[in-house]
């Protein structure tokens, strides 16, 4: 039975007779291939990236499994529309906390088309992705039962200032993350969630690694979704914290070059995660 | 006794009436302060970088001591002008071998003149900045007495593509850094000039390091100068090899966020260079 997913944060959005992704029972999650050539150049990547046998393990789990492609009812009501088949890892989690940070100072890559690039550098500027070589995207934080989910509205977080992304990094985890301005928010699952040996920080650090090291792919307007379960750490048990890599309609060959675009932009957040984990400590 | 420095390879030169940097015997280096803004702006930052006590010395010792200004007689015969007096690290050295590259992506900060903006991106595009995260803007390789430096002019330099950029770093490492296309670089000083525990790798690194947690100024436009004396190594002594950054009329404050455009350029030439090494071991 398919469904719109629960807990997206970024990108089009099923529903309303809009074309956008979709979950089923299976674990799977199904994106449906966009037209205008992103769709094939994401397959393209996937299908790319699943068969290079250069890609360790331990970086492989940060990206989402790809299974194909399916042919499914479109969520927008047109019939049957060609589907990416990935990996799910955020609709089986109880009530994830989940954020999405597009990185790169620059979202535009250099062969692109100009109105492309006028309209990225636009953007980038407009965002905080020029000065803080990342921007977020999206983001949803789990209070409790009363409060539900903080969730600001895309306008709202495409109008962060880097105040404004630093105190949502430090919200994301906080018991309180949908106090009001005057009262700071608690960081008090900054040990767990973002420190620690299986944190998110020592797997943004594991990533950084790959990065300095790689000239295989640039991952142009690409994002690192970082998810966690904050019941699951009230309840004594692992906070569930995870990074994956999503949204490679961009990606470009290396060919031989690092992605210094990518690389500053990871260090930019680990910088920030690190300071939170350092002043939270 | 002022005179023209002989080993500059970028950047204004003196000489033919035009205003540029000039030296004397006591081993400082007089750049004089450009009108348009970015004299004082260099000023302004040498001024405040001497006096932060924030900066480590192991990281202090990349930056020429400025010894503050001085009126000189300009180079154009303009009389009396105001000179930044620098430590010069390169004319003391006999045959020094000298590269330029100029760190970063992007060239421009955020907030800069639209037509400032517009002119830099141009040139990023045009040059290897964009693709590679650097663009060398001037070397000199000195090969031995008979031929002298290989210096390559400098609109030569600037059309620079990856691969002449690649193709640079193995001369510069090499015994026979102008022969022709048909003869490869032999990198026989590789191991010497940019490994070992003094080498310019390992001072790239630790710069690096500093980059990934600086969040004090944030350095556009500005240049990593490499340097050492081949006849050093022949004769069995050090190689004196050195960086330095130099330029600083575009160093803007970094107000608490790393300067991720910097870190990315430079840890792209890092991979270049480490490559060099690992491949010439």
């Amino acid at each position: 039975m398919l469904k719109v997913p629960d807990h997206q944060v970024a990108g089009h959005q099923a529903g309303d007779g809009k074309l956008g992704p979709l979950i089923d029972d299976s674990g799977h999650f199904y994106k449906p291939l966009q037209n205008d050539g992103r769709g094939s150049h994401e397959l393209a990547f996937y299908t790319s990236f699943s068969a290079d046998t250069r890609i360790p393990d331990h970086i492989r789990k940060f990206f989402p499994v790809f299974y194909g492609t399916r042919h499914l009812e479109a969520s927008d009501g047109s019939g049957l529309y060609p589907h990416l088949a990935l990996e799910d890892t955020v609709s089986s989690r109880i009530n994830p906390s989940v954020l999405d940070a597009k990185i790169g100072s620059r979202t535009w890559y250099p062969q692109a088309a100009e109105d492309y690039i006028i309209k990225c550098l636009k953007k980038d500027r407009e965002t905080t992705s020029l000065e803080l070589g990342f921007r977020i995207s999206g983001l949803q934080v789990y209070g409790n039962k009363e409060t539900g989910f903080w969730k600001p509205d895309k306008k709202c977080v495409l109008n962060f200032s880097i105040e404004d992304t630093r105190l949502a990094l430090r919200k994301f985890v906080s018991s309180n993350p949908s106090t009001g301005s005057d009262i700071k928010p608690d960081c008090s699952f900054a040990s767990t969630v973002y420190g620690g040996p299986a944190g998110i920080l020592a797997q943004l650090l594991e990533l950084k690694s790959w990065f300095e090291e790689q000239t295989i792919f640039h991952f142009y307007s690409c994002s690192v979704l970082m998810v966690y379960e904050k019941e699951s750490i009230l309840q004594g048990r692992n906070s569930g914290a995870e990074i994956k890599l999503v949204d490679f309609a961009h990606v470009i060959e290396g060919k031989g070059v690092i992605d210094h675009n990518f690389l500053g932009g990871l260090c930019s957040l680990i910088k920030l995660i690190s300071d939170i984990v350092t002043s939270s400590a």
